[in-house]
């Protein structure tokens, strides 16, 4: 099939041996890409009980039957592995060049096996990957080891995934990074690095095929005129997703490790600080939104001249609200350095979130820190605990493993300010002031993800999604996270990037069917009504991979701040989240055991999923 | 005429203008290239008296006649500035793909003017010179401003020749960074920060003229058989210049601040140590030696996992010799900071070596080091104090003037243990170990400069250097000299990398002829005789801009620790540096006049240079 490369690449790392395959094309029409394919390999090869840092775990890298195409926003990767920080199954997306080369190299999806006894990077290139000493490049930080690929490749346009000390040093949240672009979340680094994975490395010249090269070009058309006849198109690439403040108003900007619901004088870490310090946008392969910026800090931070691409909401969030930072330059110093040592910053952060509100209760002491003064609204820690992290040393070597082993690990009452969902820290928005937000927080496979999910209906008011809707009342909010959620997957599928998914919303259905079928000459694609079963049929298959691993209802909590506290103070004080609950309407919505919290038997079969009934 | 471009692109950084010229044929006579050039035209465009870091002040790069093409070693560039340092003439040499890419993009030259308003960088392709905003490069440090530059034009072959924050602070001894190959010494980063000039990006796909292409096929042939039959020359790829044991058992590795000649120990700093954290080779374009080694700590040093594409035998000696260091692995650590913030080694090295002794003899204490202790043998110091120099924080800020200003400034004596000839700081052969190595850093036109003037006959004894000379005696040191002296002139017209320099020493003459009149047709440069008077051409017309500026013998000083003290311990100890004997028989040799330093008359006219008759 056209769009597709209808090639995988299998690569072993124990006995250094590699193989291709050819795509089934009955998981394209099933599971369309991307996501889809990465549970349903994963549910096939991978059996339950696999430890994540051992070799059985693998990783499946894939480029979305539209990467590499003239159609916009479709640059992204994805890889799925089993997460030594859940436990269950994760997909981690990342941006940049990595996703179209793949392509071009000839591959939809590259998945590595078994674990090398040194350190290696596989070069993939011509139909052929080699296994190559990666010895030299252990400890470099993640753009050193771009750099020195490429060199020793002798081709600077190599595109390269990699590892930072981070993931070398198994961080449970260490990331993989290509090009400053991060498949940050879950731990897919660590995984990487307790397989002695540095990098990968990849180059084609191979055309994608198209099976309708004229309708495609259309559709292209309409997609870039939609784009730019769009107003809210306008504001990412001018500013991206750097506007903490919409949260902040709303009350639900998680600070003093989810406290509270803001923080105070926030207009020192509003978006309007970051104008003055952005210097030039970034895009991936083929995407007129250039969202990415090149962030540089000026005027009296104490953080001038530090630089990165971003920070990105989440990452602002993350190094001012959990600590109660007013020092805006902080995030982007931050920032760069989670990028080159290779760590998420939102599971860094809220680590660091809680490891300050276990030094203001007395339960560590400056002694733990080396030195380092854990007090609320100082930012001079968070550099030196970083580095720490990466490298394991001190207290970071506990402060890598995350919330939920510290509270493991420390008892005396921190698992209720441990914040996480089924182990991943939860992102930037408070539960307690977006229902829909955390019903989807607890019910995603992954543990407590923005990206997929996502309810856009309870923070604005657009064309695109509808009448706002109370974002306090918990009433169908569990038909609309199922609704959400599928919705999602399908974009998933298509590894769409998450902001046309979440701007444009339910419209993208219409604009990824033409695109699809004259991708790939698969009619079905555009049906909307197929799509949607597509994506309830992954979001299923991944409930029935954690359910194989012992996952259940059990699984689907927020941590007991949440539920058992309030804000104190803003737009969202006073409101408590309702879990059980909505926990319920959604089951009920998904078709679901309410106890169990497991698919029916009946639901499955309508998905066509018969073999992951239990 | 083939092998050159014919063409030199004039830049005017005041008022954004650029424009091309013809190249001088009776230039390309005369002075053949690079070096030969360089001083011609600075000599003819920059009026005496003008302040170095001023508008007027010129900075001048040029690629060699044979960059670009298949002959072995011609990759480097050299580039000309009157040195903040020294306040003379200058010229700084770098290595890797800068050369052929300037000769790619149709040039011989760049030549840069004025000074921009605001911070900048050239993007120089397909005959157009843009001006383009550097001010997101501001801050940055080398690498991430090659990577950024190679983002932002889209494209990641293109070279860069740039600087860092020590050149943007005008570091007296800042320098110029290419992909990890450094123009270093003498402050042209300096010059290029007064300008606001962060980088050249360069870019071109034009192939290089050849006069005889069968011709020239051949003597590149035998050239590199040449190479591959040399037993001497196997060493370069397994070791570049990691041998400080050679110098170390002369007794001639200056240590403690030049006050003895070896270090205790010493096996901890010797090349055997390096052995094990080699990890791969770096070669310049087209040039078999491969000499750049990747180097990583590893084992029990304080710096395991920093790496750097390094360090030299200067570097080695740099952060041990001077301050008594016995872990080596800080002078790989230190190698790529010094590489990073853009400074030079050598003159960091012997600077912070001056303010150890400084420290010991309480001129300045722990208040003015912001609480470093700079004890012999201490290296926690030194790290921190590059950073400090690079950002002119704290004693940073006296430290970035260079060991001559130090001393003007600070008194007290400090004059007899500031380590430089003219302003440029000593490398690492103790001129009371080797008499004609010490006349040459006195006599160099730019300060104590090691690659030009180089004296193997005192130190190996090969076929190509002749019997191995008593290296303490003074007599015949004059004509030794003059001798190597020029013979570098020769090889930095053609811009030849000094190893095989060195190595072959007057031997490549006649395969220099060979390559070059098969590349450019110049019948002249065929012949022996009429090379060397190019090289004593330019050295002489060296000297006179020098003369013009005010120089004369008063500036062909050694410090007084040199020739006041001798060596306390070791093979070279109790021998004094008879500095006016030696420069008496180098005057005679020259043809200069013994009382003033300036050539005759009848010297200048013999070679051409009756325009510099004063």
């Amino acid at each position: 099939m056209a769009g597709y490369c209808n090639k995988i690449l299998r690569v072993n790392l124990s006995n250094q041996t590699s193989s291709e395959e050819t795509l089934d094309p009955k998981m394209c029409l099933d599971f369309l890409g991307g996501r889809g394919f990465g549970i349903k390999m994963f549910y096939d090869e991978v059996a339950p009980g696999v430890d994540a840092l051992g070799p059985e775990n693998k990783m499946m890298f894939f480029a979305g039957p539209l990467a590499g195409t003239q159609a916009q926003s479709f640059g992204r990767w994805k890889v799925f592995f089993k997460s030594p920080l859940t436990g269950g199954h994760f997909r981690s997306s990342g941006g940049g060049y990595f996703a179209s080369e793949m392509k071009f190299a000839g591959y939809d999806g590259i998945i590595i096996e078994g674990k090398s006894e040194k350190p290696v990077y596989l070069w993939i290139k011509d139909g052929k990957c080699r296994f190559r000493d990666a010895d030299y490049l252990t400890g470099l930080n993640c753009s050193d080891t771009h750099t020195l690929i490429r060199e020793e490749l002798k081709d600077m346009r190599i595109r390269v995934a990699c590892i930072g000390v981070g993931g070398e040093n198994q961080v449970k949240y260490a990331g993989i990074f290509s090009d400053r672009r991060t498949a940050a979340r879950g731990g897919g680094g660590a995984v990487m690095g307790a397989k002695n994975l540095k990098a990968i490395a990849i180059r084609g010249e191979t055309k994608v095929p198209l099976a309708d090269p004229d309708g495609f070009r259309e559709a292209v058309r309409r997609q870039m005129d939609h784009y730019r006849g769009d107003p809210h198109f306008q504001s990412f690439p001018n500013r991206g997703t750097q506007n903490p403040e919409f949260t902040l108003g709303l009350g639900m900007f998680p600070s003093k490790n989810f406290q509270e619901g803001f923080i105070p004088n926030w207009e020192t870490i509003e978006g309007a600080n970051f104008a003055p310090w952005r210097e030039r946008h970034y895009a991936c392969h083929n995407c007129m939104i250039h969202c990415g910026q090149l962030t540089k800090v000026r005027g009296s931070s104490a953080y001038v001249g530090h630089w990165s691409e971003g920070p990105e909401y989440e990452t602002i969030w993350g190094f001012t609200g959990p600590i109660m930072n007013n020092d805006v330059g902080l995030t982007v110093a931050a920032d760069h350095l989670c990028d080159e040592l290779g760590i998420d910053t939102i599971s860094a952060a809220v680590t660091i979130g809680m490891a300050y509100e276990m030094y203001d209760k007395g339960l560590i002491t400056k002694e733990d820190t080396g030195g380092l003064e854990l007090t609320w609204g100082s930012h001079t820690p968070i550099l030196p605990l970083l580095n720490m992290i990466a490298t394991r040393q001190g207290i970071g070597d506990l402060l890598a493993e995350g919330t939920r082993i510290i509270a493991e690990r420390t008892g005396q009452g921190t698992a209720h300010y441990a914040i996480h969902v089924k182990g991943l820290e939860l992102p930037a928005y408070d539960p307690r002031g977006a229902k829909a937000h955390g019903l989807n927080l607890m019910t995603q496979g992954i543990g407590a993800d923005h990206n997929s999910g996502y309810a856009p209906q309870e923070i604005f008011g657009s064309p695109y999604h509808g009448q706002i809707l109370d974002r306090f009342a918990v009433e169908g909010k569990g038909a609309l996270t199922k609704r959400n959620q599928d919705l999602t997957a399908i974009h998933d599928a298509c590894i769409m990037c998450s902001f046309p998914s979440i701007l444009f919303f339910e419209d993208n259905l219409v604009m990824l069917g033409d695109l699809l079928t004259g991708a790939t000459g698969i009619k079905e694609f555009s049906d909307g009504d197929y799509l949607w079963q597509v994506g309830e049929r992954i979001f299923n298959l991944e409930r029935m991979y954690n359910v194989r691993e012992g996952f259940g209802r059990k699984d689907d909590v927020m941590p007991g701040r949440i539920t058992q506290e309030t804000l104190p103070a803003g737009p969202s004080a006073g409101i408590t989240f309702e879990a059980e609950e909505l926990l319920d309407d959604y089951y009920h919505a998904r078709g679901w055991d309410l106890v169990t919290g497991v698919p029916s038997a009946d639901k499955l079969r309508s998905l066509g999923l018969d073999y992951a009934v239990q």
